[in-house]
């Protein structure tokens, strides 16, 4: 996340938003973000996401996740919320939906994602 | 692809192979390769490997795709083997294989991709 | 839609609402509803929900769908929601959510898909 | 699966192949298999091959499936092979390729999945 230069928006029980702008390290050959960082940042917000419900001492491992790929954006920045629909023992299900913010704030439809976690004891 | 310093390894019709070394851009917090950069491998893989197959003068951009992270790695590289499906006129079906070659040469299953593509005309 | 009993229960712009009674014909070896019948019905909701949206004279095809499954559930019926998600000229991708609705009306989480569909040509 | 017509091929170790005749309640409107009927079997063929990696006294339950249907047909069969991908203690990974036998015996691509379940304690 640091190495891309992702931004955390906003925490709350079951939904995490994250920022991502635009930049060298993100776009692809034609110029727009990259699939890859789009995916990253979807995965990370559901990952995220789901930390905020496993039990104290546990952590989240993606176990895997389905991206679509709605349109292609330059400039401004993408942003992810990603919110736990399940929360179970074995698994945690999540969605994310991905926006792309323009530069004069208008936003318009990314992404979405439906992602599988499991909770595992935390190993830090 | 460069930004992350990924490799060509092989190209055929329709098969197309990848490597990315372990590094400071690829990593997660507990050291391990990270699931975006994975995603993002696995991606280009599939892409790659479609575009063998479409006609001239049309590119390919990603609908979606599915990943299954099935362990781990640090250190070493990652391998991503693309192969197409399908080859339709509206969609081209790839999926993509993902193995860690450890520092001596040991081959281990990483990671599953189904995805989605569509030919578009070449925009450059 | 016939065979298993399906009913509509409600169309508007870019989403339709089904239902599907608990049976013989749907339930699984443990006696709850089975994957494949939540996943049918998952499908056929985003389906119709794709055609509301597609230009007079077009039909859809289900290019690919994910589903998660929630939980399970005996009795009462499973109700569909589909909702479009992107109309585009070449791909459709809509949601759907699955929930259970007990004897008593109680309603609980399924499952939850996400589907790309093909506009085409009617063929009929 | 009886209900449907569903016969078992073979079973191995970590491979599962089934095969599901053209019938009534396969059908869809246009005529040829139905989505659900190909998911239904696909899901089956992909949890009976888990079923076989799994200790004693455990059974699988899914937990999310992702299939593209490739191409459509009427009349022969369709039979689906899945195959143990990853066999872990928390996730079991399938996949399972469905190919459809027309009456002269030819195969053609009909489906691929890609498949995540989960091993629990028998319940029956």
């Amino acid at each position: 996340m640091q190495h891309l230069g992702v931004r955390l928006l906003s925490v709350s029980e079951g939904q995490v938003e994250l920022a991502l702008p635009y930049g060298d390290k993100t776009t692809q050959q034609q110029g727009g973000f990259h699939g890859g960082a789009i995916g990253a940042l979807a995965d990370i917000a559901g990952g995220y996401a789901a930390l905020t419900v496993v039990p104290e001492g546990m952590e989240v491992v993606t176990v895997e996740y389905k991206i679509n790929f709605l349109s292609s954006h330059q400039g401004g920045e993408i942003r992810a919320t990603g919110k736990v629909v399940k929360a179970g023992r074995r698994v945690v299900v999540t969605t994310a939906e991905v926006v792309h913010i323009d530069a004069d704030g208008k936003s318009s439809p990314c992404a979405v994602m439906q992602q599988t976690l499991a909770p595992v004891p935390q190993t830090y």
